[in-house]
């Protein structure tokens, strides 16, 4: 019998996988893992201009070589949940080593959870969503329910499931251009329109009314239903955190038009100076709104443990909160969390630790205290030292980051440089970080993945990577070689 | 301004959704959690005729109540790994309480992995991969590529993201009857096709070409193309094992009409009589046909943490190995892996464990012997228990289960009961499962949740009871008194 063709290829498999793009793991994000093996290799590791990748592409504060380490406090109950013979039979060979509210954050936890390998009910443990219920109350001033809280595999699986539930085909969805790619992958395999509405830089990336009513034009005229607004604050990859003017004119549009309200809020704890503009969740906002719009607008927002001074990227746990929304469609919310089972046990941990941390008086409070400060310091002088070197180079402007953990300078791209990147078939940004990378290690993604106003160019780089005055030296070298090369 | 009407409604979200059912967690699901509820208040609890709720509806082993425990030597690496400074400041007293090569476990996969909280490769960790193949190979005798493993929250996770991938809406994929709801959820939400082939009661539940073929025809005659073919073994909810004639039919007919095989292989080591039926692998069966089926049929091998003897459900963890499949495919299923970041670590560490476990001459080895081999006999004894049982009851008869952790008892349902269901507007299973719910506290699931002969009717009920006496008395009492009032 002779072979037969494969069935699966790329005319044969779901179309709208094709459309999909996620430029943070990208073709970049490929070279680099070359580069990091070519280097691990002592033979090979001579024939790169540089002796380490300095990864500033992925938003992963654990990962090696960047230094931050994990919560103390988090890391000591979660070993205790995962073994509880530690604190039932071993409890006084622990004692010598654990605090004792960790001890006590452990029973408690072990016995609202039972096993951390048993599945949960599919919303996430419900004694959980209670507390986080209660610090979503706590920080808004008003009520949550926890019923309408899912505990889920870190936010992008809660954005993923409840879009799928909320577009159709061809619906459209706002986003925020420049906005983290999740959202565009998401709704390119849905075969929904994204309908960008655009920050604007000069005005530290915010948008008003007029921006967005304009969005929405665009899309009646083209006959696309708008359906849903994602809305990320503290903004990725921009940094910016919205005034409270510009919240109440995003939940005016929802209002007027009748539009699903998205907020991705999962860097809401990294502010760098809560003092000037601190945090106020679009739950808040809204809520604090007359009457008739704070009890329609539909509103999903999202939290996670991936950011923050927490960084548990790996541990995928976060939540997302339902206001608004009918019994019948959170009904069938709850229908597609209950096929997937229910989010990992660890990560659900994760979010009561993150939402119920130590309290002041407790044993562990002033190491947490002391750990979660030094991470937010050093991001934050990380941070302003990077846009202060990034605006004096000639070329680069960026607007400093308020809070999250990006920078994204414009570069002003010569016009050589946009005909050779042409000519090698890409965009003049994707060019620019390509040859970063092989000149000197630095993996940053090229602003066309987030999106940018035509005709503009970005980079978006992590305020992550320690020895800050060495990382900006490197760039700053290959920056003038290249403005050089391209003049 | 008045109120506007809600954007979202059953009307305006995706109509995929509305589609999409999974009896698993449904009414019945829900019900006994209010039952639960009812039973721990104290001023309720008498309201109820039973004292306790009997979840035989969940394959959850750590579930509170069925006495199942975590293997104690994965949680001993785990609970190391999630907290360094054990085995770093604190060894002295970490060697106090644990074996010394679950400290090397532990230092080995740190060395490997890092942080468990920073995100991984998108496949998972390349280290974990290349175990996984070895594994493969040791169990199958034929070569393993990591760079084709993915690691997976979850077999089911695996499962939806290459379906997602190879089916178009509205092609076809074959589905066993009875078969586990992830999958015709799954095609729901795809708009792809479930085409049924039976398996056959009479003949432990297996099927052969005919069937198949039948199937295919019945699909061709409607235009539907037929993409894949599911197959789940040992089965769930049959708990049959396919002999190797049966699965080489399977994979013959995969390449005459050009299918992807997806074999569900969760239960493999779910095995009670391995000299009677030992588990082949599809893989192993695929590669031992001759060359130009070996090299041509497309096969995707799903893998969990949550069954076997591990039970580890809420973390999370599994695997999938494609074979066959063409590069620019393989790309595509990278990309969409890349979007969702990474699996959960602490699952990616359990597939770890679950491939690699101790080994004989290790410290842990006698006790890990002694856990697993007492699991192992405790399910293999209820099931056969139950099997007898449920034998013995006029109008059930039962297959025993060969593999799994599932009974799938036939009622002979009385014509009464099916007048009665059919007044209630519920099919006459889901009525029966309900008033055994009401009468008894058990939860077991409706055969109409997994498909099955039209005018059968069965039950899927769970071998991980703990007091199966007590559990078959009561079930007894209540199949009788049912049987009596509807004759």
């Amino acid at each position: 019998m002779p072979s037969r063709a494969p069935a699966l290829n790329l005319k044969t498999i779901n179309p709208a996988v094709l459309d999909v793009h996620y430029a943070v793991r990208g073709e970049l994000a490929l070279k680099a893992d070359k580069y990091t093996q070519i280097l691990a290799d002592p033979k090979e590791k001579n024939s790169l201009p540089f002796d380490h990748v300095v990864t500033a592409n992925i938003g992963n504060p654990q990962q090696r070589g960047l230094n931050q380490v994990p919560l103390t406090y988090w890391r000591q109950v979660i070993s205790l949940l995962e073994n509880p013979p530690l604190f039932e039979e071993h409890l006084d060979v622990i004692k010598q080593i654990y605090p004792e509210d960790v001890i006590e954050r452990a029973k408690s936890l072990h016995q609202e959870i039972g096993s951390v390998g048993a599945y949960t009910h599919s919303k996430g443990v419900l004694a959980i969503r209670k507390r986080v219920a209660k610090f979503i109350e706590e920080r808004d001033g008003f009520p949550a329910d926890p019923e309408s809280i899912y505990l889920t595999a870190g936010a992008s699986a809660g954005v993923s499931s409840t879009l799928s539930i909320a577009l159709q085909e061809g619906d459209g969805c706002m986003i925020p251009i420049p906005q983290y790619p999740l959202y565009t992958a998401t709704l390119a395999y849905l075969n929904a329109k994204p309908i960008p509405y655009y920050l604007s830089e000069a005005n530290d990336w915010s948008m008003d009314h007029e921006t967005l009513l304009k969005a929405v034009e665009e899309a009646k005229k083209k006959n696309i239903p708008v359906k849903a607004l994602v809305i990320i604050n503290p903004g990725n990859p921009t940094g910016a955190c919205l005034s409270h003017e510009a919240m109440e004119a995003v939940v005016r549009l929802c209002y007027e038009e009748g539009i699903v309200l998205m907020a991705d809020e999962v860097y809401q704890t990294n502010i760098y100076d809560p003092s000037h503009r601190p945090f106020v969740s679009f739950k808040k906002v809204l809520k604090g709104m007359p009457k008739e719009i704070a009890d329609t607008v539909e509103l999903i927002s999202f939290h996670s443990i991936s950011k923050g001074v927490s960084g548990e990227c790996g541990r995928r746990g976060g939540y997302f909160e339902c206001v608004n929304i009918s019994d019948e469609v959170m009904e069938q919310v709850y229908k597609m969390a209950s096929v997937t089972l229910c989010p990992p046990v660890s990560g659900q941990v994760g979010v009561d630790l993150m939402v119920s941390p130590p309290k002041q008086g407790e044993p562990s409070y002033e190491k947490w205290k002391q750990e979660t400060s030094l991470i937010h310091e050093n991001l934050k002088e990380r941070s302003y030292l990077m846009a202060e070197h990034f605006n004096k180079m000639p070329g680069v402007s960026c607007n400093p980051a308020e809070g999250a953990m990006y920078l994204f300078p414009k570069i002003q791209m010569p016009q050589k440089a946009i005909d050779e990147a042409k000519k090698r078939g890409k965009e003049a940004d994707v060019m620019y970080a390509l040859d970063l990378l092989d000149a000197t290690g630095i993996c940053a993604v090229a602003g066309s993945g987030f999106g940018q106003e035509p005709g503009t160019y970005h980079l978006r780089v992590t305020a992550l990577c320690p020895e800050t005055a060495e990382f900006v030296g490197r760039f700053e070298k290959f920056h003038r070689e290249f403005m050089e090369k391209y003049k």
